[in-house]
């Protein structure tokens, strides 16, 4: 079976648990910008992996997500041309902290947590996470936020420290994720890995979500990943 | 209300929601090991408190909980005059990772969770934690052991540690255990203070359930703290 010696399942959760597009395009909708939601959506979200890579090169100092979102939306706002005041940024960057989930992913958890350790292993930080979980009844064991370490994936401490965490091995330990550089990185550091396709994570906009052949299982969504599991 | 301005609970595990007394007497009992098995328990407990402190103190370095239960637990048997064998050690040190949960802890904290973020605040690990939740569907927010600071209670790390996580006030964090001391360390680092009753702690060894008057709440049970919160 293709998870033998798995203990552990370590989901990402932006894109791969919850629909970011979905719910932060609605929040832009009622924020009253006067912008096209998808659009400044998706171009908030394009600016995420490149300022978090900024922080893991050292070039900015630690900081959590919800203050890198803030930034981030700010060069957003700019390219459009429109403000943001602070009561709609503060809004904007809770509205990660209430993404809704994919209408797998709770009852997927329920039946992975028969057999497997279940957590989430993510860039959004520890309060994130637990609000996040609260908002979709996820019921993981435990919520990983990149505060733990003060790293953000795809740096080795956090898939090593959730290990670490967890008293496993990193062999023990399946990442699953809907992004292949994710997978890579965890794959690279020891762990088992599974793709999750999430065809519509950019609300329409193209995906690629092939998944690499290195990867142990690919499923077409959590509770397919149960199937091919065995649960 | 004694709660105003609270948003998280921050509970102690050893005592306050679990029933270690039951749950290690009855593997003492099951060990084979021919002693007393509440004589044995309680002396194995009273080494607790002391091995952290020296811990704390720079004694001896860093080590989770397991590995100074095992220490202890070479103590007792010591005192008692048996002999211990691995698998025997082994076991009874997995019995702190499956205490039973007294029968209001996980009803309480279910009900606590509709209007707090409830958290395990313990001088258990993370994945023992995790365990404990797994075996007694504690549903908690978060599983806060003493490895994420490397620090036991009642160190201010541990206690400033949860509120930093939780991104609140240390004063909008409620400590809640049937031990003043715990409480105590709590209140001095700006948190509240919840004391629960749990006269059978000891095994119905003596086990003094006053509580001091400087606390917020003093609650019979989880269920009663639920009433008394209003929640």
């Amino acid at each position: 079976m293709t998870a033998d010696g798995v203990r552990v399942l370590a989901f990402d959760t932006f894109g791969t648990l919850t629909d970011w597009f979905t719910g932060i395009s609605d929040a832009v909708a009622r924020s009253g910008l006067g912008v096209d939601p998808a659009e400044f959506t998706r171009d908030w979200r394009s600016r995420y992996a490149p300022i978090l890579a900024r922080v893991e090169s050292g070039e900015l100092p630690w900081a959590n997500l919800d203050a890198l979102h803030h930034i981030t939306l700010r060069d957003t706002a700019h390219h459009f041309g429109v403000e943001v005041d602070d009561d709609a940024a503060a809004s904007l960057v809770r509205a990660w902290h209430e993404l809704p989930a994919w209408p797998d992913a709770t009852p997927g958890i329920r039946r992975l947590r028969t057999r497997f350790v279940v957590c989430a292993l993510s860039n959004g930080d520890v309060r994130l996470l637990v609000d996040l979980a609260r908002h979709n009844d996820f019921g993981w064991d435990l919520a990983a936020g990149a505060d733990l370490w003060q790293h953000y994936k795809p740096s080795p401490e956090t898939y090593l420290g959730l290990a670490r965490l967890m008293q496993v091995e990193p062999a023990q330990v399946m990442m699953v994720a809907t992004h292949q550089s994710d997978l890579d990185a965890a794959r690279s550091n020891g762990l088992r890995t599974a793709f999750v396709a999430r065809p519509d994570e950019w609300g329409g906009a193209a995906k690629d979500d092939s998944g690499s052949p290195a990867n142990d299982v690919h499923a077409g969504d959590v509770l397919d990943l149960a199937d091919r599991l065995g649960v």
